[in-house]
């Protein structure tokens, strides 16, 4: 995978901070990230403060090939990520003429406000992000993308995003679970599977269900012949404990 | 909330950042740090990876006056979060004498071997974090708080660590919502709410609901005066538009 681009999500909004809300964005974009090959590689949830999204969003798209936020381009006062782009990028803030016409169009006479305005504001240079869902386009400026934080919306826009996107290889993965298997006495021999496949990332993840524990095994990488060799390893190691191993991660 | 400490969190794991995980830690730290004074101001999820893990919890441990973490402190090959945080502060990483000898007598004869030891292993000066679960402490050194990535698990180091934090001033928060109202009608009257109470957070956020669309506010801050204010300005604008305010967050 380490020939792969790498991507960096920032998730930005004080309700995540909170605990007022669970976030449902990091899964969703952590496994289509995988699937078109550009791995998700650091996640940052920041708050609704200009002088954080700055410098974070400087520090990340310096670090990551592709760096994805979520949230914050709403009408209100809370939502200033498309403004601290701009600053970020050091670039004007100013009106969009297409998301402009786009959204002008799309409001009865006198409704497009200055709070909807605020949403065909961005900083310049930027292109839009389509946005079937509801008519406030994202934008993409450099390897910086901008989407909305409600998940039906994000979802919308990084599917209109993605084939424009220069994945690499996919990441593929293996699961194995074996109940009743301990962390504790399979990890010498699971060390020397993942020593034996170093391009491939081979976690361990205990389970505790009311059916009984276990633990589940993924290996994943870019080669997926590596992948199979290594799962059957690991098979083999489960079955060395007496335990037949079961395709896929364990029943939730 | 600016005089309150302050908290970062690390979630350390290939699993969240792979998409095989929905995390679900970051909800339950985030209410309750902010229920104890020590609001949470950043997450990080970030892989197994020693490199990223050491500068990592430099960076955050040197910018917030609390630091959580997450994930890797299992005996496999991928459990690497207590060894990295000894290489950030740059002491040896050994034997903890009470953590090892209560885990040896955890396990039945010989069944304590080296992968189970290493759970035992903790940079020097490590203080211990009851585990009320299952038997592998975490453990705090300075201000870096060291916790399982098993939910159950890291709740009970959490609870048993919470007491021993010298918090700040509670946040509290009020909600209302109402079903019917735009962000882009009401963006202006709130920001003027906003701007009357800077001491305080106050947060915009539309909901989609099978039964009806509208938007959620909350405000927040430690003063509950000031919190009470804000919210009685919140209903009366709510009310302005022709809609009767509701307490709480919109029903799931």
């Amino acid at each position: 995978m380490d020939q792969n681009p790498r991507a960096a999500l920032l998730v930005i909004g004080n309700e995540v901070l909170s605990g007022r809300t669970q976030d449902a964005n990091i899964k969703f974009l952590a496994t289509r990230l995988g699937e078109i090959g550009i791995p998700l590689r650091e996640v940052r949830i920041i708050p609704d403060d200009r002088a954080v999204i700055v410098r974070t969003v400087n520090e990340v798209r310096a670090a990551f090939d592709h760096v994805f936020t979520t949230g914050g381009i709403g009408p209100t006062h809370d939502d200033i990520t498309s403004e601290c782009i701009a600053e970020a990028f050091g670039v004007p803030w100013e009106a969009h003429p297409e998301a402009w016409a786009r959204m002008a169009a799309s409001y009865k006479p006198g409704e497009f406000n200055a709070a909807r305005q605020r949403m065909a504001t961005m900083p310049r240079g930027a292109t839009l992000i389509e946005n079937k869902v509801s008519n406030a386009p994202g934008f993409s400026i450099g390897n910086v993308h901008v989407m909305a934080g409600v998940p039906r919306i994000m979802q919308a826009m990084f599917e209109a995003l993605a084939p424009t996107l220069a994945g690499g290889r996919p990441i593929v993965s293996r699961s194995l679970h074996g109940q009743g298997l301990l962390e504790g006495r399979l990890a010498d021999a699971l060390g020397a599977i993942q020593a034996r496949h170093p391009e491939l990332d081979i976690g361990s993840y205990p389970f505790y269900r009311p059916g009984g524990n276990g633990v589940a095994i993924v290996a994943k990488g870019t080669e997926p012949a590596a992948v199979e060799a290594a799962a059957a390893e690991v098979a083999a190691m489960i079955r060395g404990f007496g335990i037949e191993p079961v395709e896929g991660e364990p029943p939730a």
